[in-house]
């Protein structure tokens, strides 16, 4: 005997994000196998949809990684690092940690560049740490999903790029909800999940690696996340692994959805529910953990109000409301709340109804 | 614009497998997060379905990798081997050779025990084998896709036992079809694939790590595939990734028709439709690859008969017939076909309706 959720619940942690009907309704479309003509038709066209949403160089190879996002962060690390190598990881929050820690175990001497959770790096800062030593490679978090920052990756990847080293950028929370130009900032690799800004569920993660990074790979440890045998299936159509059709129509619809939608008006629909959500916390009192001008509008951190308890407003808000918010990591747990507005949850609607619910919850729950 | 398949096709290839409209449908239920109260007792259930169907002992570490089958092999690996263990890797097709790639990857000394395509591996030279060295591990693929062998675990199990190696079997076309026994035959490591025998789509791979292998890991260079991180998200619901509810969803109800079933009728069942298929076949003057006594139920290796386009049929049976059936790998291209009957597509219907399709293929298109 199975028993499967029945009810809708309100997906707006830092992940994962809504499904629209049509994404989960695409799950179940006939099934093909991996290398059936109608199926790596679609997998060619979710590659140039990627380039185009990741706006990622024409001589870019651009797939995606049959897991979730961490996935793709691990294959970004284990075709660039090996002993040997040296890298400068710059950390703002848990995912910049996740990065620095993928980093040292494929073996590379890694320096930190540590920043204080709720900021974004300073560019000083990263120009200070390029000249103390030669880096084969930086890493920085675009959005980070633990403190809902938006890191400046424009003038990271000038510096990086005059230094000459490699640049990992991590956009997990950012594609697809906030402006991202891999060609236009030169950014040498990029990543991301099938969820979030994009809309589809967990499963698949996007990876393009740019001309320079595919001249530096290394010998890769991993069979998995090998990127020349991930090249060889998504490429050439040769068996490296079966990849799971219900996520290739899925992640196929979502970016369908983007692209009827027009990426700039995404992402100005990200901003807007963003802003409405901040001014109805405003109203209420409540601010968020960044300074205005590094906040992500995709992942908003509350500042949990004095007094309140953060735990028992979450509990509430489950169970009374059936909307789910996420809980602070690390340094930040019990001081904020992690409120996604991704994909197709950002919604005027939805910032409505969350923050009455949360009038409810700190009314009832909270104190 | 997005244009996903709306015909059904039969598979009956190496995989994927077909999925029940059970099973296609749960997919869709609603999303729950991957610390959901409701998702992680999901996941629970799963792991004692698999720890049923795996036979796996009560002491066992059972969970599924975020990956297909591919990954769950670099999963049993990459936490056992390092450099300076010794590994024998019996190779008896194309996935015994893909074990043996992943033990060099990882750092282990690896000794072959090479095996003509087609044969299963004798115990006694196994038992030679053993003689020559002294293994940290024995790798073996139960159930071979690119030959349609089934290797004699229980015998290999019991030397590799007395050797005192720690052996870790691949049974990504056996589980669920074919009987098997992880606790009665005294293994060490057992993974599979979510499709198959077990009837979900691809994109999640169970794995049981027995007592022995769990005293004997490594550090783990993966992040993603670290059994430590993965048990923390499974057992101890702490964030490692985002694990795909959809994924969740259509695994726990296949393995939930498995019970339904009952294993032991599904086991029947594969036997009897694989029974009917040979006999078909043989009615045609068509055999099997393997010997008799090495056959796997859930994938038969066909003898392309002499004179025949192999490839002409098979193209045909996709186009007239909307049937995939998959071709020969390695020394096998163009001597074999390769026809799964697995999970919901092991039927006498499907069966019946290969068999007449084929009559017909090869009538009109094989010479």
């Amino acid at each position: 005997m199975t028993s499967l959720p029945t009810t809708d619940r309100l997906l707006l942690g830092p992940g994962p994000s809504p499904v629209s009907r049509r994404v989960a309704e695409s799950l179940a479309a006939p099934p093909r196998s991996h290398l059936d003509g109608e199926l790596v038709a679609i997998l060619d066209r979710i590659r140039a949809q990627l380039t185009r949403v990741m706006r990622a160089p024409d001589d870019a190879l651009v797939l995606a990684v049959s897991g979730t996002g961490t996935s793709a962060m691990e294959a970004a690390v284990a075709n660039l690092v090996e002993p040997g190598r040296r890298a400068l990881a710059i950390v703002t929050g848990y995912f910049g940690d996740r990065l620095s820690e993928m980093l040292t175990r494929y073996g590379a001497s890694v320096d930190r560049l540590p920043v204080e959770w709720g900021q974004a790096v300073d560019s000083a800062a990263v120009e200070r740490a390029l000249g103390k030593h030669a880096y084969d490679i930086v890493t920085i978090v675009h959005g980070e999903t633990s403190t809902g920052v938006r890191n400046p990756i424009d003038r990271v990847a000038s510096l990086v790029r005059a230094h000459g080293a490699l640049l990992i950028v991590d956009a997990v929370t950012s594609l697809g909800a906030v402006p991202l130009d891999m060609a236009g900032w030169d950014v040498d690799v990029c990543y991301s999940c099938s969820q979030k800004g994009l809309g589809a569920p967990s499963g698949l993660s996007p990876l393009a690696f740019g001309p320079r990074a595919l001249a530096k790979r290394v010998a890769c440890r991993s069979f998995y996340f090998d990127l020349g045998l991930l090249s060889s299936f998504w490429i050439d159509r040769k068996y490296h692994h079966t990849i799971s059709a219900p996520l290739v129509y899925a992640l196929h619809t979502a970016l369908g959805e983007v692209e009827d939608e027009g990426l700039p008006s995404r992402l100005a629909r990200h901003e807007a529910v963003h802003r409405r959500f901040v001014a109805g916390l405003s109203d209420r009192g409540v601010s968020l953990l960044p300074a205005e001008a590094d906040r992500l509008w995709s992942l908003n951190a509350v500042r949990v109000p004095d007094g309140v308890n953060e735990a028992a407003v979450r509990a509430a808000l489950l169970t009374d409301h059936s909307i789910e918010i996420g809980a602070g990591l690390g340094p930040l747990a019990g001081r904020i709340w992690r409120v996604g507005l991704m994909g197709s949850g950002a919604t005027p609607e939805n910032v409505d109804r969350l923050l009455v619910a949360l009038d409810d919850a700190i009314g009832r729950a909270g104190r």
